[in-house]
């Protein structure tokens, strides 16, 4: 069995030491791991054309490929993501909020890293200087458990920043590869209690369902998003069109493009021709409802199962509904949580939407493409939360804190 | 089987009208919760009465019968908790921040319910009323799972609450007890994420364990505290023995007391005689390291098991340390991450300590006791954090709550 508990003993020690360490300090590192990223490219590539070979021996489909493959531009990529990171503002030391108790006690609510984080994520290379970066911002240790197939990449990407931090003065510690990726040692990991302080998956349903169910450590649950377009009778058509064409194809692979259009009956005569003819730009195959099949008659037959699918991919799922109230309990009967929209002219029906819908980001006459901590302006993200405890939507540094009460008297007892 | 999807499906439809029931509504409602807690008091000692029996027959200790009884005062002192709670501030609705983003979407960040709230407690039955009060406040619902020696109690007080919400037109199944208090459907409880947001335990550190192993829906683990007093070289003795008595008797069962006392070696021989001599005004027995015991003949020697005992008694465990580096890596080490005090007059001692320790609250002379919601202000508390996750600290209406993002646009894609 592989040793997780000396190394998550090894990253408390060095969490310890990140707490109580400066921004300039912690900004120094980054810019020394962002320079040895750079001056250690040859070596990064060298590991990641292993896992490359590896992985076509394993016949790898060949997207799977693309997302494992380096190059000179993706590794000045990741460098530029890690100083990126240093130009943040610091969130750990930030007074949260503050007050004088009756008795004289002054206290404070502070802003502090959270400890040690775990990261599992998926095939990506470069989410390990992303999330490595990330979390040592904003004081944590990380330990990093990457899939197999990149394995080779992230153990060169480790070294060099470790080598890097330890350079900087900082304890190289506070980013750690899990070096065994089995499925056991995975799950190990998620009952750290002892040692880590939370858990993020990063990656597709299977990953996430997996952690969601083995961990004891608190979980901070990402990214699967079935999200909708709701076309309220109201809505103007061209504007539909667009943002349905926008949501659903401009990047059909991530958690918040869309997967579902919903459209008014009062509407659905027009503005569902409008709509796939501009889908059909880009071939988008349509499920639709019995109502929605007899008005397109390209579109195939929806199952029910249709309406609870993340597709990834150009097909879209249609239905027609009566009116808001309906278009609602289907998101919440549905959806996952993740980002929803409504297209409208309608005042009371955008403040009924957004009022009724269950989700990190509800969305009026735009599309749910901006559902991402650069387009919200969090400066970099470690992933979209479509859970309700402590973080909900996309997440920056300040969601990989915690908080500390500090209470300075002068002798009081109760 | 005990049929807990009906309930999770009746409760997270609940969840979805109050979502959307303004304050005013869910005051009048809680005010009229609190009228018929008053108007139904025999009806509730009768079923008291009824589990008063039932734990006399299996032989209760007697501390745990008090717990579970139920008296005129006590009864009307739950009504008037919930009062309290309808006069809070309701935190639903308060906007947490916004901005307009570059390409002109109008973004904010507003506070939402939870949803669905579950609570799994033991014997106290008036938990049952102060619980679900913050819970619907918050514009939750709760399901409750109280222990079996309260059930009788647990279930006419939430019959209840329920005539109640119904009548002040609320759903009734805002607030459902489950009806089986069997270990099988207290875990199946635990994994009902398709309607339980997030999981508040309440009680004893086996029932937290059982329910962070458990649980595949989030929790928020709450309670155990080994609270440290550390009384550094420069500390004023009478403070340092004023506030380890106070935190130590004060009321020596709950999680905010003081288990174990550090002291510096370079007072120790002037420090342990002056503490020690006030503590023996409650009796309380000192375990101690070999220099403690050199020290105070009374003293009797400390294991290693008990520096990491919650003792909720008259013990203490007492440890002589070199100095502020030592008394924070022990705390670091043995703690529980709850409430730590430094008693000192040297300005870098508190700065060093309050940073190093990592814990829910961090105290500079004052006593660990304070670590309360109503003392910090919060109004009332549902509990205590001793996780990182979501809330650290004593809980009130705000850590009910999680955020949606609502995005307001004319037409914007990506």
């Amino acid at each position: 069995m592989y040793d997780l508990n000396t190394l998550g003993k090894k990253a408390k020690s060095a969490s310890r030491i990140l707490a109580v360490t400066g921004t300039a300090a912690k900004n120094a590192a980054l810019e020394a791991v962002a320079d040895a990223l750079l001056s250690h490219t040859d070596e990064i590539l060298a590991a990641n054309e292993k896992d490359l070979e590896a992985g076509k021996a394993a016949g790898l489909r060949e997207s799977l490929l693309d997302r494992l493959a380096l190059s000179r531009e993706r590794i000045a990529g990741m460098a530029g993501g890690v100083r990126k990171v240093a130009a943040l503002p610091d969130p750990v030391g930030q007074l949260v909020e503050g007050h004088t108790l009756p008795n004289g006690i002054q206290l404070s609510k502070v802003r502090v890293p959270m400890g040690v984080i775990g990261i599992i994520y998926e095939a990506r290379p470069n989410v390990t200087s992303d999330a490595a970066a990330l979390c040592l911002k904003a004081g944590n240790a990380v330990i990093l458990r990457g899939g197999k197939e990149a394995f080779q990449s992230n153990k060169a990407i480790t070294k060099v920043m470790r080598e890097a931090l330890c350079a900087a003065g900082l304890p190289q510690d506070s980013v750690a590869l899990v070096e065994d990726t089995s499925r056991e040692t995975a799950t190990a990991l998620m009952k750290l209690n002892e040692y880590l302080d939370v858990l993020i998956p990063r990656g597709g349903g299977g990953l996430i369902r997996s952690v969601v169910e083995n961990a004891t450590v608190p979980v901070i649950e990402t990214g699967t998003g079935n999200c909708h377009i709701y076309v309220e009778g109201s809505a103007d058509l061209q504007m539909a069109a667009d943002i349905v064409l926008n949501a659903k194809t401009q990047r059909p692979s991530v958690c918040n493009a869309a997967e579902s259009l919903l459209v008014d009956a009062s509407i659905a005569e027009k503005a569902l021709p409008v709509i796939a003819a501009k889908l059909s730009q880009k071939q988008v195959q349509l499920r639709g409802c019995p109502q929605t099949c007899r008005i397109l008659p390209q579109a195939v037959p929806a199952t029910e199962a249709d309406y609870d699918t993340e597709f990834l991919d150009y097909i879209l799922s249609v239905k027609v509904v009566a009116g808001v109230e309906e278009a609602v309990a289907h998101i919440n009967a549905h959806g996952t949580g993740h980002s929803e929209c409504i297209v409208t002219k309608r005042y009371d029906a955008a403040q009924q939407f957004t009022a009724g819908v269950d989700a990190a980001a509800v969305y009026v006459n735009a599309s749910t493409r901006f559902t991402d901590g650069e387009e919200f302006g969090l400066g970099a993200e470690i992933g979209i939360s479509t859970q309700k405890l402590h973080a909900r939507g996309p997440m920056g540094l300040l969601e990989l804190t915690s908080t500390k009460y500090i209470l300075r008297g002068n002798g009081q007892i109760r």
